[in-house]
């Protein structure tokens, strides 16, 4: 447990759950730095397309994020009417699910998931090759670096979501204080030179045109810048996060957040063509990222520009943690309509839902090392998932508005939205499809199929156990207790005074096989157990001896046991099985674990009314005079001699 | 099952157990055939040290392996001895156990442990070596071809020593054949021509000496050719095995051993002095063993030639046999005197000590993977193990003399013996000692104290519940019987229905916690459990409720049955815990796991007071009409609806 506390903090108390609750300072790193961080990578995603096209076309990158910025403008004051009308949270999926059916919701849920899974995986490799690009030696270990940070994410996430904000808040503030001191800095420069300023550090120069501008060029620039809107329905989904009143504290949030964002956009654009930027290619020495070339054309490569770029880089490995703190939440909402199994719904000590960090980190993890922790291999995966989510969740907020009736502004807004994120999403599976979407359509469609097969099982079993009448109870019907002896020791005898004690109905069986040299009961059956047990008023119990022609001992006592039931439908058969309880773990590699096997047998093939009964025996260490007394073992209390059978001296860590 | 039935065969019943037995025919290969492959590389590793002293020190071969063989009969001679004085097996370390004490009979028993785990890889590495450098396109898949042939090995003597023997006897007796044919036929040539042979092909040139020779080389190529002698030992060992009268059938196959392995060392000892014949260096390319320069000189490069190099080659890889059927007999030995776990002294389906034979199987294979499967280093570590098994038997033997007094000529035997193989101990340990001797001492001394803990916590447990008095009995008193309660669904009711059969005071307990949406039953209790049960003349089962503050389910349990054991130290507490069984095991993944996490924990940290039963409820699916009624659910054999409870179509075939 030391080790637990150390790595995961002390378990916090029910009680304490409200002080775990955020505002906007916090919620923008925990829930935006996703958003955020991807102004790194969107613009650049254009230019790349748009450089193709010439020097002359590197200027159209205005226009197209000016539709960029309308549209996650719309997402963002979409999402912002979502938080309110669903202030539990749940995001796309419970506004899919409510108004457009269940089938649609566990779509939304589906492609929400992949694309938290993926955000994780290409924001660790952004954020390890920008770091590996600025340290080249470091460039051999990249996987390895890839997911140790990875680990320390998910340490840093179980340990729950208040030192999750702490540890990213400097970064990510840092990250937007520093962009937006860079483009007001540059529009400062643009507007005194009257529209033409010169660059302190000149971009590097323009490529000739390989590709000729043209409509499909302009949309497949669209599709690909934007990759700068994924992660902004993060907020929508972790409502319940932030402090009372949380519609408010979240709406804030969402609204710092695309601000920014739109800043961010509009400014880079405006100063890339001002400064003719274009994008460089990141797979050839001398590689500069627009954001780089930006800088250092407005503020010279001081240290303003090194704490930048190392902010940028920071903030691109953490902005994976917002998948941290969204994808957990989807799957507690999802495991409490029961689409997931309920661990997901279950918080653990630090009031965190530790099992769907634990299987993010994992599939990540999978991902990660599956694509060699490459950003190039993982991004014609990306972006699917996440405009799946808008465009679902858009058309529900439509369908929300038309059952409500008379907000027809509303109703405009989302289904603008609704097209414009659907056509995006047309373009950018199609446009990505061979390179890499297919895997995430795939995974998309299995996830859907999977929740509802949970859904199906989870149903069947709770109709099968289901019962609302009152108890009915036979006429009193004492069980059959079949005790399984090897030799008359103290661990078979504490078993059998159990069964005395709760049946008069007690049968001792003892199985001969040839290699267990076990003496034969039966002479001394009467004298040592049916006599004494006579003695003190209990029905004695019979011994029977079966012969196991296979050296087996488990499954002669599983077919004894069921020959019993058989005999009788009305009855229950109990069979109590005494186990040795040893000291030390290393102790148990000396025995054949028959007593394990045994329970295990009886509990799958003993048949309905068959019941395992499990008596223990302390064989442990004596200590701070822990010695105790046997119930129904009158000589024991006053000798307690050696070979005592005592008790554990304290529960055991690990389920205290 | 069926996988099983394939790859061990059918299992066998122990009435079959007399007809696996054999005679000198199949026991010759198969204990036997470790001793006579050590021919093919004995008289090689003595020559290696004598052709480094020149052409002319060759010739002292003839006395090196005199003296080898005069040792190999006196060894071969007591061994006999032994047998006869030991029918039931045991060898080495019974008659050092039973002689010299305890202590001394578990070092020869490590001792022989190590040997019979480096003859395996030995063996193994020698033959597969002999075959890639026959067929060098195979060379690179050494190491794995190693390790498929010892899962080759292991498969074949998992089914039983019968098939394993019938596997192996055509090669042995060919390998016998061959050899002995080869030799005799030298001789002929020798005689016929006075002593002067003419070679078909010609042996290789002798290199020039390169050490002076002297008693201390001649020592070196005496200890070395004694690795021609381990295997001797295995028959006395494998005494049991044997059809009756075994011990006339033992030592007749002892003999045979002995006899050939003598003719085939002095054969080509006189031969390889008659033709001239040296070793060559085995890491150089066109590298000749000596039995193929010597099969060569006699008979030509024709079929004989090649059917006997296969034959060594199939030898040499199956002489690890003799390991698989000495290793598994002293582990059961161990065992059955508790220096060992039980497992090893029971025989599986086909009647053979599979613990034994796996564990060999992972040992060695740890052994071949960790020395890359290359003979060459793995030879330093060999002989140790044998040598100090034959010096204690020995020295036993000569005990065993002295307390019977009168028989001085078999004591003078062994006492040669003793001091002879001791002597041979002493200068094999030398010279290798850092080469890999250190090694096998090491494990020797760790299998010593390991023995010697595992008897020593198998007699602690032992005087601990040992009990030799009739059972004590106190005054009759019920368990208070605590069933944990999440709803009331039909796998609740049915453990309900069985506390309230074995006690009258049953308490059920329920546990609060946020993030498991349970209903607090204790505003239905009266109406759905207390008053039926009262009605049908039950005690009424009490409602607790324990609210968890740390969202645990399992702790608060386990604390709460401790804290009711410990207000009454003379009454069991029996936690019933309700399970549902599910039909495929991937449906447990929908479950918390509560159901076994409070077994395991009651089990450990209960106390002596606290038993566990375990309530199964099956959730089947029914075929063939399987629907059975539930004890005491009267309304259930009526109605038989959906959701009831259904037994397992047949036993689960691992039980079977």
């Amino acid at each position: 447990m030391r080790l637990a506390n150390l790595l995961l903090g002390r378990a916090i108390p029910d009680r304490a759950a409200g002080q775990e609750r955020i505002g906007p300072l916090a919620g923008v790193p925990v829930l935006g730095l996703d958003a955020l961080a991807s102004a790194a990578y969107g613009p650049e995603a254009a230019l790349v397309l748009l450089t193709a096209a010439g020097s002359a076309a590197v200027g159209h990158v205005v226009p197209v994020t000016a539709v960029i910025v309308a549209l996650l403008v719309v997402v963002g004051v979409s999402y912002r009417q979502t938080i309110s009308a669903y202030p539990n949270g749940g995001g796309s999926y419970t506004v899919a699910k409510e108004n457009l059916g269940e089938g649609v919701g566990l779509l939304a849920a589906a492609s929400l998931a992949v694309d938290y899974l993926l955000n994780v995986a290409v924001a660790i490799s952004a954020g390890v090759g920008a770091l590996v690009s600025a340290v080249p030696a470091l460039h051999r270990h990249l996987l390895p670096l890839c997911l140790a940070l990875l680990a320390l994410l998910t340490v840093v996430n179980l340990r729950g979501v208040r030192e999750a904000g702490l540890a990213i808040l400097v970064p990510t503030w840092l990250f937007v204080a520093c962009l937006l001191g860079a483009v007001g800095l540059g529009i400062a420069h643009l507007v005194a030179a009257g529209g033409h300023p010169a660059p302190l550090v000149p971009p590097r120069r323009l490529p000739a045109a390989v590709e000729p501008l043209g409509l499909w060029l302009l949309l497949r620039a669209f599709a690909s810048g934007c990759t700068a809107m994924t992660g902004v329905e993060t907020v929508s989904n972790g409502v319940p996060i932030f402090r009372e009143p949380r519609t408010r504290e979240a709406g804030r949030t969402l609204a710092t957040i695309v601000a920014v964002l739109v800043a961010l956009l509009a400014g880079v654009a405006v100063l890339a063509r001002a400064y003719g930027i274009g994008a460089t290619d990141a797979r050839e020495p001398g590689y500069q990222s627009v954001l780089s070339q930006l800088v250092g054309a407005v503020a010279g490569r001081g240290v303003f520009y090194g704490v930048t770029m190392g902010a940028v880089v920071a903030v691109l490995c953490l902005s994976a943690n917002a998948s941290f703190a969204g994808f957990p939440r989807l799957c507690r909402v999802l495991a409490q309509d029961r689409y997931l199994p309920e661990a997901f719904a279950h918080s653990n000590r630090r009031l965190v839902y530790g099992t769907g960090i634990l299987l993010l980190a994992v599939l990540s993890g999978l991902l990660l090392a599956g694509f060699g922790g490459i950003t190039d291999r993982l991004i014609p995966l990306f972006a699917v998932g996440a405009f799946g989510a808008f465009t679902l969740s858009q058309a529900g907020m439509v369908r929300h508005w038309k059952r409500q009736g008379g907000r027809p502004a509303s109703l405009a807004v989302n289904a603008v939205g609704a097209a414009a994120t659907g056509a995006t999403l047309v373009v950018v599976a199609a446009s990505k499809l061979l390179e890499g979407a297919w895997i995430s359509i795939l995974c998309v469609g299995a996830l859907w199929a999977l929740f509802r097969a949970v859904r199906r099982a989870y149903d069947r079993a709770e109709a099968a156990t289901c019962d609302e009448a009152p108890l009915e109870l036979g006429a009193r019907r004492p069980p059959l207790v079949l005790v399984p002896v090897k030799k008359l020791d103290k661990v078979t005898r504490k078993a059998l005074r159990f069964a005395l004690e709760i049946s008069p109905e007690v049968r001792a069986v003892q199985v001969l096989a040839q290699g267990y040299e076990r003496e034969d009961l039966t002479g001394r059956w009467e004298a040592l157990v049916a006599g004494p047990a006579r003695a003190a008023g209990f029905a004695p119990p019979r011994l029977e001896i079966v012969r196991s022609q296979y050296r087996r001992m488990v499954a002669p006592i599983v077919d004894h046991a069921r020959a019993l039931a058989a005999t009788d439908r009305e009855r229950f058969v109990a069979v109590l099985v005494p186990e040795l309880i040893e000291k030390r773990w290393y102790h148990y590699l000396l025995h054949s674990h028959t007593a394990t096997a045994l329970k295990v047998a009886l509990l799958f093939e003993g048949g309905p009314q068959v019941l395992v009964i499990d008596a223990p025996w302390y064989l442990r260490e004596r200590r701070r005079g822990a010695r105790q007394p046997l119930p129904g073992d009158p000589g024991a209390s006053r000798t307690g001699g050696k070979g005592r059978e005592t008790a554990p001296d304290r529960p055991h860590p690990r389920y205290a």
